[in-house]
């Protein structure tokens, strides 16, 4: 009776995210008695906000253990409101902001925009969900590649080469995953004009935003235009990425339709993680200057020990948790060299393609863990690199 | 430059959940001071399991706030698993089972197995999300109506004609909202039978199986076959909704299948729920039957006093938290008797038509919220209806 089993076209297209392939793979060797230095997520371990802990203990124990808004809760969607408005110099309002996981928004933002076979832009190397969602979508992806030898920044020329193809939808992420890149004002500020002026969906993916240690980020949420959504997640601000709330900004009647989508798909988001996350805006500009200094510290830690071998090329990140490594020198493509790490040097990193098809001489690491295992993981990487390198 | 917005076509075929459209026009009422009785959702208010809350809480303040497997954390899964063994006496193993949110599951489960267009069958009266998920995806729905003189039952006919339209999936929903009704195992088992031999998915929806308590319950999760998923929710076996988190039983290459889709949209679920809800199912016993005598009490209750006008017509519910009401005597249908209900009676309940196109005459109401508010809320229809057929 055990027949054949075939799902839908969207089922087959799925891909995940190779990173939990890579956390999962690294687990089964824990679960065996290895100690195992992560550096394959962006997985926070710094404390989060006080506030925002013990707010959502105290939710939870006033029971506030039932459905909410599909949208989010009113106190929390006024807080972000009110310190973008703060941020970026423009005036918003509660029904500008819809709150979502943000791995979601990504999927709920294509889908909204773009039906099957619609063109849309990443600029790579770019987060392994946007591909993920991409393909369950069915989208043709015009896959713009980034120079490495310009630090992976975005220039007038490559938003140039994606307006050519007319997409649908663009997705734009600075601060930048995995390379650490900030783009310039005068850049993201002609896409957004370009999109605005072709009738281009345009997603600003501003997660790390402010964990921008080494240049001052330009955010799009001061820009205005119906087709803009500007996303961001608490995962990396407050060092929760378990509670899985993220939000967006956008036109009243976008974030209406991701409330639908949201009601659709998962009716709505516990109420005690909103609170949590609105007590700790309250703390946001503290907090996130810790969080920048702890990130400038360990990157500069990491550009020292890299600096070691000359044969790993990198550009050192302004922002956010990750080095993206050129480790092409060694002979290995990327898969092989994580799973060689991961078995012989007891360390997770993320493989290159995991951004984009043309990265398999690259791996991304992580620099938000354990600041010793950073270390240890980051001097493994070395070692490895000397012994591929040393004949 | 404000152009005319245009979503997708999946965007724009995005229906949501009316349910949640009454209980933000009933906050609205609230919000302007007014007491408003809730009987338009199933959100539970009976306090949850208290070794769930304490375990949720004690999780947050030992800091599980960083992402797990897409699967579900593992010591969930094998509880539930051990659970569901010793209920249906049939062994599963943690690969047998997935975490996800139901709400999600449903989506998940008709775009794993539906392309856009094919036809899958819903008895109706059908909750809302199955015709919400259908809608975004792009499906061909067969209604199949279910008989009001029969209390909604399901009959081996019904699934006959079912069967006649080779659908790509069914989902069935025992014990059903918003009927209250339990099938019979002979109809179930031949419903399953037939779905294995044509090669169709079932899914079998058994949110509220253990909340049945005037009949027993026949679980499908004691049959076996790879096209069959059996989801269940922990929303209101431990009246805990604003949780998220439901499950589901399958073959393991289906629960990966739904695992990479879970990776893809939302990456994870928290993990000190999952902590909190495994911890729930050591005490699943002795609390689903406070919940099942609870819902026996409230629901004999309203019994009488719906049975003073003879012109609102139901069946008692079997099971769960939902009566499903005739409303039609009163001449008004059920988004106008719902509308000038909460206006002029100040009690929210949910139109038919959520549960399908032909239910405009009939009314849900919803029994598990406040004692009070509930045979309030109930007294608050009967005059109503009084009103509406005294002339």
């Amino acid at each position: 009776m055990d027949k054949a089993l075939s799902f839908s076209k969207r089922g087959d297209a799925l891909i995940g995210q190779k990173m939990f392939h890579v956390l999962d793979e690294a687990s089964r060797l824990e679960a065996s008695g290895v100690y195992v230095y992560h550096l394959e997520l962006g997985n926070p371990r710094l404390p989060p906000p006080p506030g925002l802990l013990s707010t959502t203990t105290r939710s939870l124990e006033e029971l506030n253990v039932g459905y909410t808004y599909s949208a989010g809760e009113p106190s929390l969607r006024t807080k972000i409101a009110d310190k973008f408005a703060e941020l970026v110099g423009r005036s918003f309002r509660e029904n500008n902001i819809a709150v979502s996981p943000a791995n979601l928004i990504i999927n709920q933002f294509l889908d909204l925009a773009c039906d099957p076979g619609d063109k849309v832009v990443f600029f790579s190397p770019a987060f392994p969900t946007y591909w993920a969602a991409a393909a369950h979508i069915g989208l043709d992806v015009i896959d713009i590649r980034l120079s490495a030898e310009n630090g992976f920044d975005l220039t007038i020329d490559d938003v140039t080469k994606a307006l050519v193809h007319s997409p649908k939808a663009i997705i734009v992420n600075s601060a930048n995953n995995p390379t650490g890149a900030v783009y310039e004002e005068a850049v993201l500020t002609y896409l957004a004009k370009e999109c605005d002026r072709r009738g281009i969906w345009l997603m600003s993916d501003e997660t790390y935003g402010l964990i921008c240690f080494d240049k001052t980020f330009f955010s799009l949420a001061g820009y205005d235009f119906p087709r803009q959504v500007v996303m961001s997640s608490f995962s990396k601000i407050f060092s929760v990425p378990g509670f899985r709330v993220g939000f967006l900004l956008a036109d009243p009647r976008v974030v209406s339709k991701f409330s639908l989508s949201t009601s659709t798909l998962i009716s709505c988001l516990p109420i005690f993680t909103q609170k949590g996350c609105a007590a700790g805006i309250d703390v946001l500009d503290e907090y996130t200057a810790k969080v920048r200094e702890n990130c400038r510290t360990i990157s500069s830690r990491c550009v020292d020990l890299l600096g070691k071998v000359s044969s790993l090329k990198f550009t050192a990140p302004l922002a956010g948790f990750y080095f993206f490594l050129d480790i092409g020198a060694g002979g290995l493509s990327d898969i092989e060299f994580s799973t060689i790490l991961l078995r012989d040097y007891q360390t997770a990193v993320t493989p290159g393609t995991s951004f984009g098809p043309d990265f398999s001489q690259f791996i991304r690491f992580s620099t938000c863990g354990n600041y010793d295992d950073v270390v240890n993981g980051v001097e493994r990487i070395v070692l490895f690199t000397e012994q591929l390198t040393k004949n």
